[in-house]
């Protein structure tokens, strides 16, 4: 994406029709933390749907702090997917680096390993925020306003979704860091906690929705 | 979301920022409609990435039918977007209608009853559709271009995530159907068959990826 146009800034149409053209920035990492950030916005939005009903009342104090922690996760993985494009963007630049003489083989190579810690660390930290907003989303399936009882098992299905989809983007690059990065070593455990978070946090969340879904 | 902005011209910012208000237009629907615009769109990215490669000219022409179907897809899944939130607009409308007389209270159903179809056929036609991305993510993930494994997962995830969101949602409408249309019949059944491809589809694409992510 070498016009430097920020994500957010770009109309849906538009957004869309970069996603699916043949520069690959931005890509699936983007994609995954704007899933992550569409979640947070549910989330808020139940959360709002929620507050001031006298039926609710009884857990106004918790859903207003869950309100606060989805749109702060909401800006964080806006700001994410833009970070994954900025440093997938970085990667591409550096595999276009010249490799004619040694010299510029190992500049080459160690710009690119550079760039792929960034397109490795950025999304492994789009997967942990994204693993909070599912936690909020299983927290107010159960207590938040229950016409948007579908809403929250939609924040729910798009943070799993961010949530996989970036660890994915994590072991895509994890190959190149650098043998002695210590992420290399770090990251299987840090990807399978993760995986297993996205499962148990779906599944409770979405018994919770059909909980409610089925008494109306 | 009464001032009837197109979704499609909204920045995202601005798009994320009325997803999390307290207007219920757009909601969950929506925004799973555009998680499988965003999975279309990675398909045609990789396919976009693809097509040319020597590598990967044994399968060009199937490769040229994903990207013009996921292509398509992408189109569709961005209109039943829009769709649904004009259609939920149209429900919020009829919740508002006078209920003071026995008047009224039959206008005010009657036009709930037809408002709440359209509320629970566009999201099962998005899940249709989306089912039918995860179909092509699972159809490029072993043949498109290795380096794009991981986009072709992150489609599969979001295609997967859009398809059953829009289900909750087909669920969460039909008991306001009126009590003689066919659709509360014949729903159950293709919401089951729906989310058996989510399971199958989800499974097999993954695999896929896993394979060659194993084997980079």
């Amino acid at each position: 994406m070498s016009d430097q146009t920020q994500l957010t800034d770009l109309p849906l149409h538009e957004l869309l029709e970069r996603l699916g053209s043949s520069d690959p920035v931005p890509g699936g990492g983007s994609a995954a933390a704007l899933a992550g950030a569409m979640g947070a916005a549910l989330v808020a939005m139940v959360a709002e749907l929620t507050i001031g009903r006298p039926g609710y009342a009884e857990h106004e104090e918790t859903i207003r702090k869950l309100r606060f922690d989805a749109l702060d996760r909401r800006t964080e993985l806006l700001d994410l997917a833009q970070q994954d494009a900025d440093a997938y963007d970085v990667v591409v630049r550096a595999r276009h680096l010249p490799k004619e003489s040694d010299a510029e083989r190992a500049a080459r190579s160690s710009a690119l390993e550079a760039a792929m810690l960034d397109a490795a660390r950025i999304p492994l930290r789009a997967a942990v925020v994204a693993s909070e907003v599912l936690d909020l989303a299983e927290r107010i399936a159960p207590i938040g306003n229950r016409n948007a009882a579908s809403d929250a098992g939609v924040a729910a299905q798009l943070a799993a979704a961010g949530l996989r989809g970036a660890l994915l983007n994590v072991r895509i690059n994890l190959p190149y860091l650098a043998p002695d990065e210590p992420m290399r070593a770090s990251a299987p455990a840090e990807i399978a906690r993760l995986e297993a978070l996205a499962a148990k946090g779906e599944h409770a969340a979405l018994a919770a929705v059909d909980a409610r879904l089925a008494a109306p």
